[in-house]
């Protein structure tokens, strides 16, 4: 038995090259299953590997259907960071699911299941995985309700678990209405936990407040800093997390908050600033841009890089499962994702899809089915 | 009994004004002693209160001896971040050294021994302090000797014992000539501490290596970046302290590090970095400007605020004390300090002497005698 996978080679004369390798389906060990791939969503953390530093404005294809080969340069000066990928064809693709078609000798209550799973190599028309890797989707969901159980809702879930874990009571999150802040909206409602969203247009805003947000804050407006700081000390906001990354929003974000705790202290000067912990997480890199920070929020706040395998180590496997169970209980309601386009994997290579998903677009998702 | 006492006043018109005021000197209660303060540092902790977002190259000066008036501009941008002490006249001085010349019942046997002492207004000719906040000198030690007991020296203790506490091994410290860095040098000797000193020119380097430091790299140089990164893989410095805060220095040293662990890590492709978690910590400002990140280093970083008062109340009294009972004992050898020029209140305001301090140079210091 073999299938489709997608590659993604970083080469020594400064090129990126995609392309589908046929590739054996290893056969399932005891503890393990087949799935089949119908679904697998291209995630912002998908494309970093994928185009790694590649600048895919100016790839070329050649082939087409099962050869397909998409070339692209990366430019001189970001070569370096690919330095340690050259030479190495990797797979890509975070998560999906499908039905399971083969199955070990202590898996096989789970043949003709629909599972999703997390764990790369997802771009493929069959992927072997640990059966404890599986999770099994309720009654009545497809693959395509299950291909983005894990990226998304489990950063989700850990945003209000870090919440709790780091002693605070309130969020912030940017690039609001994607998908993932869509759910945090949800999990938000569900849990009591007050959030603000910070969108970029009043669609984005609109589209939060239809599903119960209560503060919504949209940078593109001239009063942005004033709605911010508003609505961080309605909530009491003291942890924010953001997708984008570069510019000036994690630095916005922490003054909002020192104005929110000074007004709060009472308004005696205190010449280092709050005393308050002020903490921001970058979690994605929307604008791979340099991250500026001014500094005018005292002494007493943090930034950081927040990665979910990271998260989860630090929690442990009986906290993530639970993570787990809660997603595949609500898969149809929290955790519903939204796709613009479903494509098969020759299709993702085309430069005109790879233009459509490489632009990363807030509420613009592309969902792969390997088995169209 | 009264003393003069230096003031600092925002006032509504967007001017800065330093000022001496003869106040009243309280009596001391129980628990309490009159210090005569014969020498008081001034810190680059003490310039931003002293002077906030002032131009003081545009400042003019009236009078002269005790009736000495320096008036500054605030440049329009800048206001808004004077707010919170506008119309308020601050006394200023972190820290200081003199004699006990009063003393509440409870403090009899301090009169007429060296203390140093912390907590702001110390640029005044007497101070009244709590007995529990004076240390005591040892015998033989002047109120020169004491005056810096405490910004620097506990700092420098702060690091090594953050490192502990969050689990490095190492340390990386900017503008590491300075006092306070050479403080760093030697206690991280006598400790056993890895230490990488950043400085900026041949003279520094050269006057730590006289120290005894054995890791020392210059930012001036060309070969920076590889010096940096050799340095940090020899030591395994997962936690730097960066006193100049703006530009790219911190970023820098994040990135030093992300290579020294994918380097240990065996050179195996991880697309979100290593696992490794790498910490800067800003607790200074030489640079005001903005902060820059390219975040080329991975996911698992953080950069943050450092405050003295914060570490201390993190810490609890029991330890806090442990430290400066150190200081004390090694007030002469480990936390010497080393000052370029001594002047009196008046001179503190004369144009010439604030340029002078106000460059904020690494080796360059300025003790007051506020009774000379």
């Amino acid at each position: 038995m073999d299938g489709l996978q997608l590659r993604t080679l970083a080469k020594d004369d400064g090129t990126l090259e995609l392309s589908l390798e046929r590739v054996p389906v290893p056969e399932p060990k005891d503890d393990e299953v087949v799935i089949r791939v119908d679904a697998t969503p291209i995630n912002p953390s998908d494309i970093g590997l994928l185009f790694g530093a590649a600048d895919m404005s100016k790839a070329t294809v050649t082939g087409s259907g099962e050869s397909i080969k998409v070339t692209a340069p990366v430019p001189e000066n970001l070569r370096r960071a690919m330095a340690p990928r050259l030479g190495q064809s990797l797979p890509a693709g975070n998560e999906g699911a499908g039905e399971v078609v083969k199955a070990g000798a202590n898996a096989k209550h789970l043949l003709g299941k629909i599972v999703a799973a997390f764990g790369g190599a997802m771009y493929a028309q069959y992927r072997t995985v640990r059966a404890a890797d599986a999770l099994e989707m309720p009654p009545g969901a497809t693959a395509a309700d299950g291909a983005s159980c894990f990226v998304n809702p489990l950063t989700a879930l850990g945003m209000t678990g870090t919440m709790r874990l780091e002693n605070h009571t309130a969020l912030v999150h940017t690039a609001a209405a994607s998908n993932l802040g869509q759910m945090l909206v949800k999990i938000c409602k569900a849990d009591s936990v007050p959030l603000v969203n910070v969108v970029r247009s009043d669609a984005q805003a609109k589209l939060l407040r239809d599903i119960g947000a209560v503060h919504v804050v949209d940078s593109s407006k001239p009063s942005f800093m004033d709605d911010l700081i508003a609505a961080v000390t309605d909530t009491g906001a003291t942890l924010g997390f953001d997708a984008i990354g570069g510019g000036r929003i994690a630095g916005q974000i922490l003054t909002a908050m020192e104005v929110a705790a000074a007004r709060k202290g009472g308004g005696a000067f205190n010449r280092y600033g709050s005393s308050t912990h002020k903490q921001v997480y970058i979690y994605g890199g929307l604008d791979t841009g340099p991250t500026e920070l001014n500094r005018a929020f005292g002494m007493a706040w943090g930034l950081g890089g927040w990665l979910l395998p990271l998260y989860m180590a630090k929690i442990g496997p009986a906290e993530v499962d639970k993570m787990r169970q809660r997603v595949a209980r609500e898969i149809k309601t929290t955790f519903a994702s939204h796709y613009t386009k479903t494509v098969s994997l020759a299709d993702m290579l085309k430069p005109e899809v790879i233009a459509l998903y490489n632009r990363r677009a807030t509420n613009e998702k592309v969902l792969v089915n390997p088995n169209a």
